[in-house]
């Protein structure tokens, strides 16, 4: 391997394979990005053997070969190099030098052939959809993904295709027992989603990092127990989770409660200040509905009182709800409307929010919440 | 206690205080900051009994009093409230009532009676010093200072009164027995200093947050074991470390070694390249002196090499030092003039340091390194 790269070029790409790198593994290799030089340019090669990433990179070829690199201390030394073109050379007993300007590293590395082979991929259903659709979703849903619960599907988000007068869509849910969100997203062809698809945590953390939000479509393919995400020269690829999903239709509350119609900028900050007074997780907060308004506190001798009231639209029965204010905070950080709106039907019956502009309620995503028991 | 305050007044000196306060102390009155409302305004009291602060604010008192209240969650609450004008008004059993427009707060608080009374201060001399010179002291030193070394003076930084041509001037020492770090800075008055004075770790915290770096002067007052400074209507006051300091001056070479003038920026970019392979701290980098030049650089074929060449103004004889390139990274990172520059001897001396403008070295500041064995 002798060639020319762009230092920029190689430090974004070593910047994405970053999340997918286990640094802490009992196999040292997958701490390492496996990089493959041919007359096209150059090949990056990141996995976990549960999620990989192959990108390519353009470069200046003049020796092809292959070298798998601890992929962190890489990242390291090109991002502080000096000069904007870096001669990549592999040396015998699998020793990479990197030269720019006057500096100049020799980095130890690992025979190509010791990095993990990335199963084949047997796409049954290809769909295209918006990256920053795609990103949406993720970001609308992942926080209520389980964290090792033990009822193993719940550690994932489910995928669901639906076919509606527009189309097919994709859906994305999760829940962790407590709260659900669930996002929709339209595709360009049918998602064949068969058996069940959960979508690991670490994906989504890694869709998080690579989904750039822009308004590029991204090619979806449903594999064998697997997906793979295709943009350009960038593909991204998963296992789904192995456990069951549970029917999460039968937590979701019927239309036809109370609507509630706040104010989110109001309503956001209100939650920050009265979560101040929240030192544990599991200390519920008092939402007052009444005519026009909603009062929001804590009562507590002890550990200090908190009490706001904001304007609402609402006129339906006085309802006092307690909520884990936290759960509310998630929701209210990933909408973009001008309005959040609450469905109520009774104290201790889950509750649906969803965005709201001026015409109405958003029907891309929705979230449940439990109330919890008010002393 | 009843009274109107502005916001962002009380925030900026609840901000202040929390550097004092210890959240993690076994007498739960030391997470607390003390109020007290008098007609002049409110005067608010932070210690943990070795540094105290206090700081007047401005406010409209209608009927004075005091309490005590826990000082992080009143700084939480304070900056997230709405309004820029907020009422605190004292309710039984010390609880504090925060109002600010549609917020109210309500937090418990301790008895005024249970906050450490501060022992009364006798000053013995008086000094007057620009608050930026006294706060680059601190910068210029704090990181050398020994951490929980059994030799206990080294866990402090020792201040030792200077008379030269121009007056008395302040010097601030500290060493961890590798490298040693002195800066100076010119005073108006006598700095009496008598027995050894010994700045702890966390007094020298708290000033690197207290002192603003701006241009006016702070009184500085020396008393029986403790300290003072005043500014305005600030006052910060600690106790010295009890421990001996060692005689600094034998580790200090003398003048007379070879001069290498080295630009800053050039320097400092490629020891913070070179930093990247040294995993462990105790890795010695080395810098090998020629004429016209450095070499800096790390051999190790199972760690990976680097080397990076630097034009220099050196014309001794070739020379190759090692150091534990951390400490020269922090030297380089509070000095302020465009070049460094190294006064070798021996390869196993003492190396001094020291930064250079175009002039010559500055004498305000001077840095010892030890250098270490290279295999």
């Amino acid at each position: 391997m002798d060639l020319y790269i762009n230092r920029d070029e190689l430090s974004r790409g070593l910047a994405r394979v970053q999340s997918i790198i286990e640094r802490r593994s009992t196999q040292p290799v997958l701490s390492h990005v496996l990089l493959e030089a041919t007359a096209d340019g150059v090949q990056m090669t990141a996995t976990d053997t549960e999620v990989a990433y192959i990108g390519h990179l353009a470069a200046k070829v003049e020796v092809s070969g292959s070298v798998a690199v601890d992929a962190a201390q890489l990242f390291q030394v090109v991002r502080s190099l000096p000069e904007p073109t870096l001669r990549l050379q592999l040396l015998p007993s699998n020793q990479l030098e990197i030269i720019s300007g006057r500096a100049w590293f020799r980095v130890p590395g690992l025979p190509a052939e010791d990095y993990p082979t990335l199963p084949p991929f047997a796409s049954r259903s290809s769909i295209r959809v918006v990256d920053a659709e795609l990103r949406r979703l993720v970001d609308q849903v992942h926080f209520a993904v389980a964290t090792d619960d033990t009822r193993y599907g719940l550690n994932g988000a489910y995928l669901e295709a639906r076919e509606g007068a527009e189309g097919w869509s994709l859906r994305m849910v999760a829940t962790d027992g407590h709260r659900l969100c669930a996002a929709d997203a339209k595709v360009e062809g049918e998602p064949v989603i068969t058996p069940q698809m959960l979508v690991p945590r670490k994906a989504l953390q890694v869709m998080r990092k690579l989904l750039s939000g822009s308004g590029d479509q991204v090619v979806l393919d449903f594999g064998e127990g697997a997906i793979r995400i295709v943009h350009e020269d960038q593909t991204f690829w998963f296992r789904m989770l192995d456990g069951v999903f549970p029917d999460y239709h039968v937590v979701v509350p019927k239309a036809g409660g109370y609507l509630v119609r706040v104010r989110k900028d109001e309503f956001s900050s209100t939650l920050k200040r009265v979560s101040i007074l929240v030192q544990d997780r599991v200390r519920p907060v008092r939402f007052a509905f009444e005519d026009g308004e909603l009062e929001i506190g804590i009562d507590s001798r002890d550990k200090g009182e908190v009490r706001e009231r904001i304007a609402v639209d609402y006129s339906g029965t006085p309802m006092k709800v307690g909520f884990n204010v936290r759960y509310l905070q998630e929701v209210v950080s990933v909408l973009s409307e001008e309005y959040l709106q609450f469905e109520l039907s009774t104290p201790l019956a889950p509750c649906m929010l969803r965005a709201a502009g001026d015409q109405g309620g958003d029907d891309r995503a929705f979230f449940v919440v439990m109330p919890m028991r008010l002393d």
